[in-house]
């Protein structure tokens, strides 16, 4: 409810065409649904671009699936992330439009496929262990409707199959740089650009790596400017940015 | 070097205008000069969309003067982050247009004035004890060619004044969110609008903030999406990479 | 022993109606019961208004079985945590009067349910996911003799979801907060009422959120007055401060 | 504005008795003073109990003295924390009323003096290293409205010296405990208690104590129950909690 | 080979009774035999006055059987802790006098029971769930030769079932303190007697426990003199100690 | 008040010598006095074998002399430590038989030297930087009554010279290791003999030092048997727990 | 390419025999080849003396298989480390002549094996859960063309078993000290020789060992000199070092 | 002593040339000097390569002239490090040869320079705030006897100035990378070249940095191989660590 909305309202009930109950109802009605377990966020659409993504992560398959259904029939865009090949199997018949990304872990279902705005979003990677967070990436960089390019298994270890793909670099919009061990990728990239670069520190490596820590720490202190940084395997969170980002080209 | 001069200086050697020798030097002379205790990057403006910054921390009087005359002479815009007044007091004879920002700790010196772009910065903090941060992030927006507005002392233990303005969030292009101590703001500006949001925990605190990194935890682990999160007191680095988000919507 | 009943021994003493050896022998007599493996503190109920509760996490279903029989005897309230439902399927033969609450991982068994106290505690959680610590503590305060209200899934990124619920913030006496991830809830309820809140930081997240420290650290550095803290996922613990908050009203 | 003021609002509207634009104005007015570089916050006596504390470490003495003015002229009960003696001598003839409390580091001036609540708050703390923590506790708890008691120097090294005072314990309606190096103090109160316990961690302590961490630690892992635990070296967030508590015995 | 043995054998050279090569090689001889994969040290019950003791996490069953062997034909005691029950069920029918103690996870072998020494070692532990390291402990300080006793579950929690056993603290040569959570006992035991403490910190509990850690902090920063740590969990360490310390009593 | 005394007690109020009112005022007297800002332990001589020490770390030197003036009163051997030079010269003059150790940076005062026990102390250090916690044990330990040798400068990175010394290793009762950087003496000393190691890590070190964490560490994992820990930079602690230890060659 | 080849290219160019489009081809061209979920690089045998080592943890049968395959097509020696039984056991019918080592878990296939290097490789490991570590350093130096020696089990509390292979220490060019625990013996054997030191600490250990921190921290630390530090585990990591080092013996 | 001295020295001994005592004497004498506070390795030289390097961090200005008094009557070559001017001001009348270098923060005096060996090492930084740790690598590695060549400010946000210097990284023998921040200029390096790099992690950044932390993780986590590191700030033993390996080119 903006100012105008509001301003509209009041001057209804000045002029008596609507009373004050009916006013009252209207500034508490919120546009949320309660499933008891969770209060589903029609309103994040307007509010944030994109209906509210279902974490599958710690979910059951019963809440996900109700949760599914209620946006579903709101004929939603819906994206599921963080979840196995069994939840997507305990669904499909429900949903047979869905689609599940294997490698990215993510079910989607496009009842409104979104027109792709004019930027693109290129999404790098340092490793073949890193995929599944650049998958993740990438599917959601996808339905939020962007073109989406990859350029995989780059790391800094031999720089020279990055400066190959420069040309990529220097025409997306946006960059997504997904890597583990010392995360020194984003850096690199952040130094040879100069577009937006959302980087993704992967818990990939062992050791002193310590579940991810090392790469976020590294692309906290990159020298290189430009960088923002999203958690430990957030490939979700990356692409929710890239495309807030990517949004802009829209608005001017 | 891209690929079209790639090509055009090919195309001289083989019609014999430039000799290999000639040839050579160009591909390998680097926009860069050397100072000796440093190697000043003049490539940065084509390359990054602004000159090298020069980060005071740590070097002396003398070094932040002889890269500051090096800019100078390349009518470059300059900006010193990290310096304290004595610092200023030192080059300001020798450059007599340099303007020093008390709260901000920097120095500027605009050559060339850039041309505002469209979109708008918004920079947000917390709490007064998060100014210098949020200072250094309007100073460096600013002369990078961005409007900038500020909302200052809006943390979330008292959210209607957040919620108050709720229309400057709404009208911005990027948003700049500056909070020490649990950094909560950053989750509750992200779920209020549909911009990008730069993230910048404040060492601000005490105790079990252990420096910032409570701060930085938060920040990292927001449930609003649409967030991008930098280093620790690093206003700098929020505003470059909002003004790098912002550059995009000229690009379109 | 009190001072009063000291005076009075000594003084059955004094008169000769009471024999040194058995002074010292009650002098010595404490109330608990030494099974074992376990030393069963019945005192407790007169100590911290709750028999000894029993932690399940780490024992065996035969030590669990054999405190609560211990319990029983005594016709006290039983409480069994962090329990799964196999240890109840061993134990609900010998206890058909008990109780188990699956989200909450808990078993009851009320041989005198209490009176409900005056005033109310209210559990506040931000997502789907910290449902058993939330749930955990909706058990424990309600066995300990509260009035419990539940308002779940009003997490900070829609904060309008809170704010919605705003009445029943007023009304509590006592409000819990569970949160993971970030746990900026706890600041932001903080800073809505004058009421004391006790936050729960779960270990819903994943990355940076290292086990709930994010959320952990997040609420110690609340910049909201009257907040305190208990350990990642002590949904019990939480309930007890606050039925031991609640027992105040009942004292004047 | 609560739900009647609202009702009475929109009936004012109805009724012609305020037009829109009025309306608009009053839903949108809220009760802060923005001061520039700060929001004084007048609400919060309503909202949180207290009017809005100065914690003063990072601020400069001028915007002390401008906020402290501030909420003079509002005729507010004034604390100021974190503050050593030249602020207090900078701003004492400004304030001729207002008083410095050395070991605790606070400024306080009280317009109204509270009426003492009926329970009493009890501040244990551990070492003489810990006093300025527990004087920042005892001052804040003071100022707004509690009677208060204090037991020092009774750290579980010497737990004779603490069971000495259980008569104290007993009779506090709440309990601050306050200590440093292993903060072994809080479980140890905690479990010969049933009231509320305040638990705050100090810095007091070296090596392997890291700045608190130690005694944060062991607070939130406590064996006992009804123990919550605040920031560290945060007495006067302590305080606040305590009150909040204690401040329900007026409620019910 | 000490001073006196250097001296005999020198002479024995000079004197012509040893040859030059004999004394080489008797200079060369170390007390441990060669398994390949492992060098087991003979020597050590000279040395550290009980035989090398077989760690057996994350050693194969062979491995174990092997080394056991060896010891065995040297007639040693052997003691293997770490090892679960299918270890034992493998060597059991080659060492028939073998032993397993269920909750210790250990095995031990008497081939010459010791004497046991006249000081007592007192092993006092806080919650139920800490018996496996207690009784580990145990174990060991009982076949190095000590007459142990046990103190189990006086949580501080619960203080007066530690003070009820003041007795059996007084008359201990050496008390070894088992804790978990957040280990408090060792600082009330070391400040109640003034024997030399071994705390052992456990990995009991969760949460901000990580992992034993504040236990450990705990034990290191305890107001109580007297107190010595081991790592966390380390039951059998304690006891190396604790038999160290309690062998002087034989010295003197 | 041990068992026989409580007996006496209750048998002389069973006579009629001792009132009731006499026999609860005895009972309740405890062995400290109060002097406001702390709570001095007399009774400690007696628990815990040495009157209680002074750590004058965070203390003002108005307290210290205080407290020593009171523990002169009783003629206690008096120990100050973590004090300055400065704080000495305000003591001196009241104080004359004082000494002040300066690289200990402790205070004596010997009012009755005890006798020296049988067995010996010795002190082993790794680099000079170590020595202020060697002296801080050496000047301990000593006026505890123990005979204390040294050995310092023996780190292992030149082991040879800590295996010229073993005969002092192998003639002490205890060994104190006090080492920073890697700490690795302690594992090694506690390999070469069989006697009780207490180790004390240093802060000395820089970069992965982090104030002594190393070292802590180091010794916690120690693979030799027999080691315990006390805090970083603690030697008083560390001389304390020897002297305990030491003392029992007394008892047997 | 090199700076002489890039001269010859031009010339070529100059001179008409290669086009500017094939010019621009060749030096675009990098030898790697792009499998789509990775990109082999051959040329890593000519940079890093080695090809491309497959580190298998994390990757597909499927995927590992096929890195394989394309390796085996040039005619590589091939390394893959980190896999289980069950993808040699997958792999092992298309490549007839890989091993599997059980141990290090490591497949080698040596299709030209390399002649051996002068100088020896020493690997020296603290205990045998360090094994596998040391093991896959073996065998990595081995396949890249060392000579490599072990001397195993020789950690610092049994100090005489390292002191006994002092020789072996002494006749190796580079030595790899493979410890965990407390991970003292790098700093021991860094002591004793004047080679270069590859310290790799392992995760074995428990409780303080922190996955390895502590064996990290320790010989980062270290006070010998020499000593340079891999990631915790890293023997793969730790012997190509070694192999790089023992190649300059062959440069000059 | 080594084997052939030992047997020699039986020898004598058998034949009567030497008493017995002299032989204890002569295995007993070892070659170091007792200062009492410090023990003066002499034998460093022979084992290690270089005479005992002195850290002056923490010793007094005494101490380290008394220090290097002792070096100097041998005639060694003298290194001092971690001194500020001050200290050299106090030492240069003693010793007027003796050089003191700024930037590094060392005093050399080179009684006997020593030849060069044939390798060259490369010192690389990453920024300017790194040069007093590279000009330590740099003094250290040239007064033990190599080339050392420097390429400074080359961090990895300009690659290319580090690609222009791709000659000097083939060039070098040994390569010492020296990187604050992120660090990750060492794995790019190490990713260029077949040659062994040290890598030395800074203290230079701040928030997220840790005190160093951030590098040293991601030097530790290199994706390149052939890299280790050396603790945070460690200058000197990254050149010690270069010493040795650039020492194997004269051996073989």
């Amino acid at each position: 409810m903006d100012k105008s909305q509001l301003r509209e309202l009041l001057s209804l009930v000045q002029q008596g065409q609507t009373t004050v109950e009916d006013a009252m109802s209207r500034l508490k009605t919120l546009p949320f649904e309660d499933l008891g377990f969770a209060k589903v966020d029609h309103h994040r659409s307007l509010r944030n671009g994109f209906p509210e993504v279902i974490f599958g992560l710690g979910k059951t398959k019963e809440h996900i699936r109700a949760i599914m259904d209620n946006l579903n029939q709101h004929k939603s865009n819906i994206l599921v992330t963080r979840v196995e090949q069994d939840v997507f199997d305990f669904v499909k018949d429900q949903f047979p439009a869905a689609q599940y990304h294997t490698l990215a872990r993510c079910i989607t279902l496009e009842n409104n496929p979104l027109p792709k705005k004019p930027g693109e979003i290129l999404v790098v990677s340092a490793g073949t262990a890193d995929l599944p967070v650049a998958e993740e990436a990438y599917v959601t960089a996808s339905i939020m409707g962007n073109s989406v390019e990859k350029v995989y298994d780059v790391g800094v270890a031999g720089i020279h199959r990055l400066l190959y793909n420069q040309e990529k670099l220097s025409s997306a919009h946006v960059i997504i740089v997904v890597a583990g061990m010392e995360g020194a990728l984003a850096s690199v990239v952040g130094g040879l650009v100069d577009k937006p670069v959302v980087a993704v520190p992967t818990s990939v490596g062992y050791g002193a790596n310590f579940g991810g820590l090392s790469a976020l720490l590294c692309m906290l202190n990159s020298c290189a400017t430009g960088v923002g940084v999203v958690n430990i395997d957030n490939g979700f969170g990356a692409a929710a940015l890239a495309n807030s980002i990517n949004s802009l080209t829209e608005v001017s």
